[in-house]
This record gives C-alpha cells, sequence and structure tokens, in this order.
C-alpha cells in the first residue's frame, strides 16, 4: 500500500532519526551508552501519597491546573519573570511547547534561527512545519552577536530559538553580558525570543542564569520551562510563560491538540515542588551530578587529554568534546558501537552545514555510574587513538 | 504589542469557540449545565494501587508502553481488528491521535470530508492545518452513499472522518449495511478513513458496532480509540491502530510533538482494564447511563414532545433534539442562559453552511441528575414555548 500521496511535504521529508536507531542500540544490556539524554532514575523521589488525587480523573482546563499555573508563576518570579497565571500554559512536557510555538508562527515561508549546534527535536517539530531553520554562528559564551544581527538582516526570521542554560548538547552557559546583548538586539528588531531553560536546576557553579526573557523590554518572548530533568520525565509536565499577545493563542492550540495535559502528572509536580523535600532533592541533585560531572571531567583528561578538547560545564548533562586532527565522530561513533560503547556524534546536532559538524561527541554523564564511565571512555580511548594511525 | 505579524494563517484565522465561551459559563455554581460532553466523574473508579509503578517516572518509548500496546491490540481483535503491536501507538487522548493524522496528511491544500453535523473539536484540528473541510450529508444513519461518491469525485478529498458509534453530537449509530457500502466505496475510491471511535462501549442495546476499518480490503485507514469516556479522561490516554503504511509516520510525528504520552496514566489504565473489576465496571457504567438516557427521553417526551424532534440514542451522552417549526437555537440558547439552564446550540457542529444549522440542540444526560435533567427541561419548555409566539 502507497500513502505518499496522502502526506505533505513535510511529513514526507521527515527524516530517519539517527539517534533514535543509535537509541535503540541504547537498550541492549551489554551496551555502554553515554548517548542518551536521561536524567539519573536513581535520584528520582518517590511519587507523593495518590490516593486523595481523585480530582485529576476529569477532564480539565486547557490552561492547566490552577494550583500548578500559581506555582509557575512564584517560580518564574523567583528567577525574575514576573507574569501572571493568565500568561502560563500547562503543556505535555516543553517539547509540546516548542510544537505549539511553532505551529503558531511557523510555515513554509518561515525562517527560524538557531544556535549551532542546537537541541535536535527542536529541530525536528520545526522542519514539521516545513520552517527554514538557520543554525547561528556560536561559542562556548552562546550566540554570536555579530552573526545574529548579520543574520536577521538576511533572512527576516519568525524568532530565536535559544537554550542559554547548559545546552543540549554543547553545555554552554551564556554570561550576562552576553544576554544582555542578545536581549537588546532581538528588541532592536522586534524578533521573537523562545527561551528554553529545562537544565537550569541542574547548576554546578556560581554562574548567571538570568532569563533573557527577563531581559526583554519590547519584542515579543515564549520561555519554556520543565520539570523533566529534576523530578519525572515519564510524567509529561512543562510550562510556556508568555509575553501577554501569545496567551490566547497558545492555549487555543493547545486545545485543538490535545485538549489539556494530564492532571494527575500536574498535582503529582504540585505537591512535590510545594513539599518541604523538595529544595533539599534538588540540592541532592546538584551534588549526585556534579560528583559524576567531576569524574568524567578527570577521566576524558586523563585518558583522552591529548587527542580532544572539551570545557567543562557548569551545569547540566553533557560534556561536548572535540575531536582534534580532523576525526569523524560519525567513524569513532561505528567503531565505538563495535565494542559496546554508544556515543553521541554532532552531525544530528547542526541545522545548517557546519565544517564542524563532524568533529564532536556528545558525552552524558547523568547515568552512568563512575565505573562504567571509566570503562566506557578508556574504549572511546584506545578506539580515538586507532582512528589517528 | 501586535504579533499578528508572527502568525501563519491558520493561526490568525483561529476561531473564538463558542463552545469555549459557554463551557465557561457552565462553571458557575447556581448553573444547571446540560451542555457539556463530560462523562459522570461519579462512575469512574479508584485508581489502582499506584505506590509500584515507579518504574513511570523515566522517559519512556514514544510508541507508548508496551503492555498498554499489547493491551489494545487484544481489544482491537475483540472487535475484529486484527493488528500487532507495531501498528498501535499510544496518543494523549484520541483528540492527539486526530492532530497526528492531521499534521501528517493535510496541509492549504488538502480537503477533509465529514459528516454533517459532526464533532467539533476536529474541525478545530483540521483547521489548523489550514485544511478544507466539507460536510457531506448525512442522516441517522450515517453518512449518505451518494453524497459521499459524489464528494470523492468533486473534491479528491484526502480522507474521510467518520463517527459511526453514538456520534458527537448527533448521536447516530451506523447499521451494518452502511458500514459495509462505505467500506466498499472508500475501497474503490481509495480514500483513507479516520474512524473516530470514543463512545463504543456506552452501548445500551443491541447493535451493530462493527469497525468500518475491519471492513475494508485495500485502502489505508486509521481507528482512534479513547479510555476517556469509560475510564479517567483527565489522564489522556488513548490509541491509533493504523494500516502498516502510516505506523512509522505517525510514531515520528508523535517524538516530535511531545516525544511520549505520560508513563503512569498508561500503566493505570493497563492495570485496571486487565483487572477483574474492568468488565463489571463497564457494565455497571451502561446500566447507569441506561437509565439516564431513558430518563430524559421521558422528560424530553412529556414536556416538549410537541415541539422538537428526537430519536432516541442507542448510545452514547447525546440526544440531539430539532426545534420545530424554524426557532433558532442560538436564540433558545441565549434565554435558557438568563434562566440558568445551558445547552449547545448546533450551529458550531456544522463545518459548512447547512440550513439545519441553527436547527438542534445538544443535550447530554451524562452528568445530570434525574432531578437536575427534569428542571433543565421544564425552563427549556418554557424558554421554547415563549419563542414559538
Amino acid at each position: 500500500m502507497d500513502i505518499s500521496h496522502l502526506l505533505t511535504d513535510s511529513s514526507r521529508n521527515m527524516e530517519a532519526s539517527l539517534v533514535r536507531e543509535l537509541l535503540h542500540y541504547s537498550q541492549q544490556p551489554e551496551m555502554l551508552s553515554l548517548a542518551g539524554g536521561l536524567p539519573d532514575e536513581n535520584l528520582m523521589p518517590n511519587y507523593p501519597d495518590l490516593s486523595m488525587m481523585l480530582d485529576s480523573q476529569q477532564y480539565g482546563a486547557s490552561e492547566g491546573e490552577t494550583e500548578l499555573r500559581e506555582l509557575v508563576v512564584s517560580l518564574a518570579r523567583d528567577i525574575g519573570i514576573h507574569t501572571t497565571k493568565n500568561n502560563v500554559l500547562i503543556t505535555s512536557g516543553s517539547q509540546q511547547g516548542l510544537d505549539i510555538a511553532s505551529r503558531l508562527i511557523l510555515d513554509g515561508n518561515s525562517t527560524i534561527l538557531t544556535e549551532q549546534p542546537t537541541y535536535l527535536a527542536a529541530c525536528q517539530v520545526f522542519n514539521l512545519q516545513g520552517a527554514n531553520v538557520q543554525g547561528v554562528e556560536s561559542d562556548k559564551h552562546g550566540m554570536s552577536i555579530p552573526a545574529l544581527r548579520d543574520a536577521i538582516e538576511r533572512s527576516k526570521p519568525k524568532a530565536v530559538y535559544l537554550i542559554p542554560n547548559f545546552q543540549n548538547p554543547a553545555g554552554h552557559c551564556y554570561g550576562l553580558k552576553r544576554r544582555q546583548e542578545i536581549a537588546a538586539l532581538l528588541d532592536e528588531k522586534n524578533i521573537l525570543l523562545i527561551e528554553d531553560d529545562p537544565y537550569r536546576d541542574l547548576c554546578y557553579e556560581n554562574v548567571d542564569l538570568t532569563p533573557i526573557t527577563s531581559l526583554m523590554r519590547s519584542a515579543p518572548w515564549l520561555y519554556l520551562g520543565s520539570f523533566s530533568k529534576i523530578l519525572w520525565p515519564g510524567l509529561r509536565v512543562g510550562y510556556v510563560v508568555s509575553c501577554d499577545a501569545f496567551s490566547p493563542y497558545l492555549v487555543k492550540v493547545k486545545q485543538a491538540i490535545d485538549l489539556h495535559s494530564n492532571r494527575l502528572s500536574q498535582h503529582l509536580i504540585t505537591s512535590f515542588v510545594r513539599s518541604d523535600a523538595y529544595p533539599a532533592h534538588l540540592k541532592n541533585l546538584q551534588q549526585e551530578y556534579k560528583v559524576k560531572r567531576d569524574a568524567m571531567a578527570k577521566e576524558l583528561k586523563e585518558r583522552l587529554g591529548d587527542v580532544v578538547e572539551f570545557t567543562i560545564p557548569s551545569g547540566g548533562m553533557f560534556f561536548w568534546v572535540k575531536l582534534k586532527n580532523g576525526l569523524s565522530a560519525i567513524k569513532v561513533m561505528e567503531s565505538a558501537l563495535e565494542k559496546n560503547v554508544l556515543v553521541l556524534p554532532s552531525v544530528p546536532f547542526y541545522p545548517t552545514r557546519h565544517p564542524e559538524s563532524d568533529a564532536y561527541l556528545r558525552l552524558s554523564f547523568a547515568r552512568v555510574s563512575i565505573s562504567e564511565m571509566s570503562r566506557a571512555i578508556s574504549i572511546l580511548s584506545i578506539v580515538i587513538r586507532d582512528q589517528r594511525e
């Protein structure tokens, strides 16, 4: 049966995802994976007592549960975003926030600017709308201001999509000055900012985390938050905080696409975040991940220090490791796979052709034990050195 | 702040929903509402024991939880659809199934055929893709075969969207012959069928419920199922069973839009549907709703029998009540609202202009007590008779 005549152009062009295929390998029992973007389930707390949450059974409001929206208002206030619950939409993960934003503004005639590299599942949803996704030169301090100005003037984008804190995959964290410059430029050019901030609480150093949206004065903005990296990703709870003008559109799309996000998850999140256990839980997460981060930094330095380059990330889950001497990340990934070690090559993370798109490995430290990490990096060392000969 | 320049044409044209506005009224404490499409929460069972469902906390598979997919395979088999779990996608309610299907096949150059009237939130999602939604003449036995043939030949649709069992809003149930004729016509013309079947278990008579997809031999098809009317709609769990050709596309879209549906809900549903309590629960639902249906039929006959026409539905939640003598349903709704009775007029349910689009009221019996029903219909009687003068 051939259905290609039924599909839209965007659907027909949906790419087989290299990452999806690779992540299938991660389920093999003998596979040592540094590839996934999963947080550590051993650090996830038990659910609160569920027996009282019967009010979650009936259909609910498209905007989300009032208590959770009010909680998000206070979380936003704590980080410098002053809003009301009318501008808070609860989504099924921040991935859905990206989808809703894309539905509203992107089509085959649109361009959206992203960092280079960027979160690949964001590109998937932008592409599904048929948009032109254009990477803008970025370094370890974030997107380059001259490059952004140039890209805005040339491609008249609908929006700029940024992950300023501990980006997946590159791990960068923008400094305050860069954040201010970006905000000023977007205000000057009246460009919509979509700011995606799922990793902010996985913070291991004293770094600036000011939301760029909180620095903007006039241009439109959407701020996406998530509970997935700090609590229970399987429950699918995230949120969009929006400038006033967007709010009614966001909720109309939400209603059309899945009516509302599941209520039990919202109640569970609200209950835990409001409890006394929450601050201690965050602190524990940060401590545990910091230990793993430091262990990976040590392993990389000792075993690979002469053949790769990397910056130690101040938060998040990933090391973004550059292979020296023009080695191919894809070839390294393939050889490592033969030795039952799974790593992600950088190619899928570059929306636009880029000279370094095959030069990096993304290594996650969130879910591996320190001994697994050590074993995996030893094997990587063998593989990389073999390739250099 | 003006953001209209950012929106796509479809987004800009999203209509204010009369139904959304009306349903806000339903939350006023003194409002007697027959307007909503909610099932009765008093008939929803308690959750199974949740404390063991810790495996639901981590990210999961885009296709859905294996156990639930296997359960859906057996539920499908029971109703004559023979499939494998590779063709089952778990969605966040069947509303999301509609959205995913629409994303795949509809754009500004597409037409989709629907019943007349039809489920309005389906039209919302078709419209969001910019598609042309065309209603096809339908009667109480379902969509008219000559009208469907004619519509297919004229508008070359991408798909036909049907709700054969206890349709929202009109309450019809297709006979077996009509189902067979539809299947044969769609096979002849090779037209995709999207069959939406959320009410099948709310069945109060011995009527044929054969899925039209199970009668098809060659044309592509998607069958949408839901647990929302029989269990816990707040949890957002539905599914799409697809012909082979569609399956890989469905899961790619699902992954892009929200990664996967929440796992705890899936485990809860699986646990309850597999338990001994489930058949007894369904039986109880059917008995309780049948009593309410009969009570509403009696009230309508006794108080309004001379001024309206209606068929007693053999299942589902709704009476579709036609106002005689050219009365306007919108005017009746407005007058009833002044007396704190909320009913839905038919206008939003007609995708295309139709001479009877303002002639019907949709009345739900699912959530009102029999005394509330009696009071509401008494007031409707006053309102309707006033308007006839």
